[in-house]
């Protein structure tokens, strides 16, 4: 389905160690921890003024590789249906970079990297970390990659937490935020869906307190943890349109395995999952994921204060783990603070999953949002000179 | 908080086992199993004309005692709230009758009773039992009881099912149907979640495919199912109102432990759940919701054709797990096979559970839907004698 020719191509990985003061990232906890490597990918090239430097924020179980392909793959980067040539992220007009996060699996430091001080991965021993934190180094990888302002930060899910971060954080650094089907505060229902998770992880007895590196793996706890994470990711709609009530085609006598698409498809996802990810980041991303709270007993009014660039805000109408109104929420906040919002409300069945497969329209609002952006940095930057 | 003097006061449960011809019931598979043992409660007179007996339907997890208290209980039955003098079902005037389904493990025949044949818990030699099966069962104790017509069929959720499944059974049985947060068809979203609770159960090492009576139980995995269910059961209105993002007094170091108030919630709920229910009945349970499905590619308009009963179907707005849309799809069927159809959705903010907790409104549409079911028949009854 991909077509090549609309793609980045081949791309690759790189790895960025903090080699230079601080060695040490302090994270929110108050703890001190290094030296960190974040894994990250850059796709088009940086403009001679440094001004196009656009970074994309992943999800839970997202990575570096949002775009192209690596040598061999068959399969691009996961949101290459939005980055490359002539698409919302145009790689011929922008610099793109996406970095894996701390606490990740996928290259970046993790649960189950190195522990230098004991020579094995650190399991539990890891810190805890926040999206506070993870913007935080990502922060150092903007400063090693000499851009001083970034043309946007993009993500959706946990990736726009991370856009809200950054805004929060560091309003000088970022032009504008493109947070998409997200939330300023997590809900308790969404905490109880991640806690699920986690003690569907903690309660197979190969998790074994997060010391499992080399032996058996947690994998069916994983599976259950993944499996009710599509079903949040699904909407009713979608898995009416996908699965019905349609049977597999099984032969073995009944014993609970599954019969129902559904149940199959559930199960296929779940079991492949600890192939790409690993358990313990899963607990330490969930985690940090419950404790987003950018508000966090700030009135709604003060949460942007003082943030003057502009916000894109989209929603999609059939995400119920997402849902619209805090999306609206978002918005609620900008306008409040004078911030010049635009808030979309987009139409799909594909529930949550809607940012990473609802791209036409999508692209098309980020398209025209980023076009004015660089017009007017254009328009200012030539009156000047 | 509840008031005994307008409680039945203390029941007793009663078992019903099958000693006469057909001493084994012949399931929807074609298997034949017994004998088989109902667990049953009644509250109330049976009039002299056995015109007044109203038959309740649990829910998947509920049992034969829907009112009134046990010896030395401080909880009255699942349904005390709607069950009682001059309750919805009002024991004045009602023989209220309740009985723990086939495949249960409250007092009903189950995989955790003895197989006759072998000495030992039947495990997962238990017969795949149905919706269906659940009710043909039922229709041998409403014969025991001496009941020829039902003045009312009348549960919520699984109950509902069971409800809408005794009215297409066995119509001359049946005076009026009660059809409470319900469908017809269980969706693939519905499956899911199912599946994924049994894939909890079943990941737990100690399920031992499914023998595991007299040893460690699968206390794990059950935990993490009811934890599924229960986020299902509630509202991303009624999580916010009850939890919040409050944190609970903790004093233990980070690992991973319920921190969050709606954390602990899930887990102590989680944890109780294996004093009360035997993890293969979860499974058997789950899976005859999920095979549920009325119309089973009948046209909707022929679903009810030739039944006359009249129906009283609620539903809840804030119920995700069971969409008023179902609701509204028995309403319609209702309507094709030109039955009188009242359908009546309720606002509430507790999800799911609104069917055991927002007591008032339903309770008003039921009580007099039963008055005018009864009324009428006493006015044809008159006419007749």
């Amino acid at each position: 389905m991909v077509k090549r020719d609309k793609s980045t191509g081949i791309v690759e990985t790189r790895y960025y160690t903090f080699a230079y003061p601080p060695s040490e990232l302090k994270l929110e906890s108050g703890e001190r921890f290094g030296p960190l490597t974040l894994a990250y990918e850059t796709y088009g090239k940086l403009n001679s003024d440094r001004s196009n430097a656009i970074l994309i924020l992943h999800a839970l179980t997202g990575d570096a590789h949002a775009a192209g392909f690596h040598p061999g793959d068959k399969d691009p980067g996961w949101w290459d249906n939005m980055i490359g040539p002539g698409k919302a992220f145009d790689t011929r007009q922008y610099f793109v970079i996406c970095s894996n996060v701390l606490g990740g699996c996928r290259g970046s430091t993790g649960p189950s990297s190195i522990n230098p001080l004991t020579g094995r991965s650190f399991g539990l021993q890891f810190p805890l970390v926040t999206i506070k934190d993870m913007v935080r180094a990502q922060r150092y990888l903007i400063d090693f990659l000499g851009i001083d302002r970034l043309l946007a930060v993009a993500g959706g899910s946990m990736g726009g937490m991370q856009a809200l971060q950054w805004v929060a954080s560091y309003p000088e650094r970022v032009r504008s935020v493109i947070p998409i089907a997200t939330t300023m505060t997590h809900s308790p229902q969404q905490i109880a869906f991640n806690e699920v998770g986690r003690q569907a992880i903690m309660a197979d007895p190969n998790w074994n307190g997060g010391d499992y590196y080399g032996k058996d793996l947690p994998a069916k706890g994983l599976s259950v943890a993944r499996m009710v994470g599509h079903i949040t990711y699904m909407s009713d709609v979608s898995m009416g349109e996908k699965f019905g009530r349609k049977f597999r085609n099984i032969k073995q006598p009944f014993k609970f395995s599954p019969e129902f698409e559904v149940e199959g498809y559930l199960q296929y996802r779940g079991d492949n999952f600890i192939r790409r990810f690993d358990p313990n980041s899963y607990l330490y991303i969930t985690k940090a994921i419950d404790y987003f709270d950018l508000a966090n007993g700030t009135a709604l009014r003060d949460v942007f204060k003082g943030i003057t660039s502009p916000f894109l805000i989209i929603a999609f109408k059939s995400d119920w783990l997402y849902p619209a109104y805090q999306s609206q929420e978002i918005a609620r906040a900008c306008k409040l603070a004078g911030i010049e919002a635009i808030y979309c409300e987009l139409n799909s069945n594909y529930g949550h999953d809607a940012f990473l497969v609802e791209v036409t329209e999508q692209a098309h609002l980020i398209k025209h949002f980023l076009k004015r952006l660089a017009e007017n940095y254009r328009v200012a930057h030539a009156s000047n000179s």
